[in-house]
């Protein structure tokens, strides 16, 4: 339980009730242009046109994912739509709604939740505009805990795969690299976690505290990358280094990078978008060329490979939260 | 940190990590007929030929929602595959795919979780043949909680909402009514949750103790109430009284019911489906008419009107676990 959960002021989600919760939190939500049928019933409806729809889901936990001296309730609604919408851009797709599940312990104050959704609404409608939430669940929990899970439109388009990259192929990405890993290892060179100097971080250094807690992945860059002809796609997630290495391993191909630093090849969490592209493409959006598909395995950058890296989860978190 | 989840034998998700893990689930897992693109890519596809797709989702939280020392992983499985099914079903659908989020402690056995796959995949084949899991995602957390969203398909048909019964139908239940409740009561009886004497009570009351660690929703008369004309529909998580209330309510009429016990009314997580139809109709599958739907509100047991009950997440859990 943490201050910034529980300050000890204002309505509770204990003192209030699933359904008086519910009903603070639903005005506050971004709608969804693919709506049939929205929150009320006992599941919600979408238009697919398409007649398939892309599905991603991937859940945020207090402590391994985040942490609450240093994100805000909005920042983590902001955060939980972006890294979810990019996913979907990296299938080529546009994003049409969102599900969220959340569970908190009940004395989280229901303010808490209601900028949570202020910053699920502020994230779609500056990323994927008419995409919005049609559904979710609030439960209780010990451990704050996000999963949502978002849908996309493929426009009659071929899902971009991360299998589909050929041997003289441009390997370029749009958006940021590394900066996110910045920001993090800024926040955690503060000390234990702490919001006083967070905030003041956030001062001094914005722009990479921003990458860590409210990523900007340039998802309409995904459909972008899909009419320009992308033959292969991923979000990087994990960094550049070992999503370069998947989308390699996938397509049975090497990538030769160069001109990328090593806090670009190591940094994660950027969710930019990794693409590859015929040899001749007039690069779409703000893609940029950094290597090419070659023969062989794995990324070498500058002609030496790359190795190491990655996050997991069951290995990575040293089980602290704050 | 429980025995069931670590007890101190073989392979954990910390030394095998998230990919070994993963390797180990999927050979596990039911596939889906709706598959256009599986686990593997940043997102999966699923056909959607009605050009609209039912969407539901819900999590399950160690403590508030299951006790490991009751509910084997195969039950978790199960049961997390059940009360989606069961969501997707009460709305006239069928149900297609689940993609489905864990987050464990790092110490859980790998063997937990196949278990837990083994569970998802007899719960699919038993109640929603040919629906299957397409995706989602392993995370780390001190608090055991899975998270499911289940899609299902109209098959041009309208979604039989909440708000539509009218006076005059006929009120209708399929599936058990209080069985779930009065396992969960007999379960709370042993006293402190203990994996011996529980085992014990699945030998002397199998079907009370089967009813809530494994539901039988009846998914297939979701579609049946559909195809017959139901009016109103929804899925008893919360038991009769209140669910039946939500449903009067959201149709602004009331629902007069007979022959029904306290029990029946007041047991929550069957999961049946209650749903209205219009006079006259040879009632489907395995409904049976408990009640009329007249003027007025709320809901009438006998001429009685009914108050009272329903789980509330943030009130109904004491804080433990076990």
């Amino acid at each position: 339980m943490t201050a910034a959960l529980s300050p000890g002021l204002g309505d509770t989600l204990g003192s209030v009730g699933e359904q008086g919760v519910l009903a603070r939190i639903f005005p506050r939500l971004p709608a969804a242009a693919s709506t049939v049928l929205g929150p009320g019933d006992d599941a919600a409806v979408i238009a697919t046109p398409d007649g398939r729809v892309v599905i991603t889901t991937d859940m945020m936990i207090h402590g391994p994912d985040f942490r609450l001296a240093w994100s805000t309730a909005a920042d983590l609604g902001w955060k939980a739509a972006a890294t979810n919408l990019a996913d979907v851009a990296a299938m080529g797709a546009v994003p049409t709604a969102l599900v969220v599940a959340l569970a908190a312990p009940a004395d989280t104050l229901v303010g808490f939740l209601e900028e949570f959704a202020d910053g699920l609404r502020e994230g779609c409608e500056t990323l994927a505009p008419g995409c919005g939430v049609v559904g979710g669940d609030l439960s209780v929990s010990d451990t704050l805990t996000i999963a949502v899970t978002a849908f996309g439109d493929l426009e009659g388009r071929e899902p971009v795969l991360r299998s589909g990259a050929r041997v003289g192929d441009i390997v370029a990405v749009s958006g940021r690299l590394g900066a996110a890993a910045e920001g993090l290892r800024l926040l955690f060179a503060l000390g234990a976690p702490d919001a006083a100097t967070a905030a003041q971080l956030k001062l001094t250094h914005p722009a990479q505290v921003a990458a860590q807690l409210r990523p900007h992945p340039p998802i309409a860059d995904g459909k972008a990358a899909a009419m320009a002809g992308a033959t292969a796609m991923l979000d990087l997630s994990d960094g550049l280094a070992i999503d370069a290495r998947r989308l390699a391993a996938a397509s049975g191909v090497a990538l030769a990078l160069s001109g990328v630093t090593a806090a670009e090849l190591a940094g994660g969490e950027d969710h930019s978008l990794l693409a590859t592209f015929p040899a001749g493409t007039l690069l779409p959006g703000g893609f940029r060329a950094i290597g090419a598909v070659v023969e062989g395995d794995g990324v070498l950058v500058d002609g030496r490979q790359v190795t190491g890296g990655g996050w997991d989860p069951y290995s990575g978190w040293d089980g602290a939260s704050g």
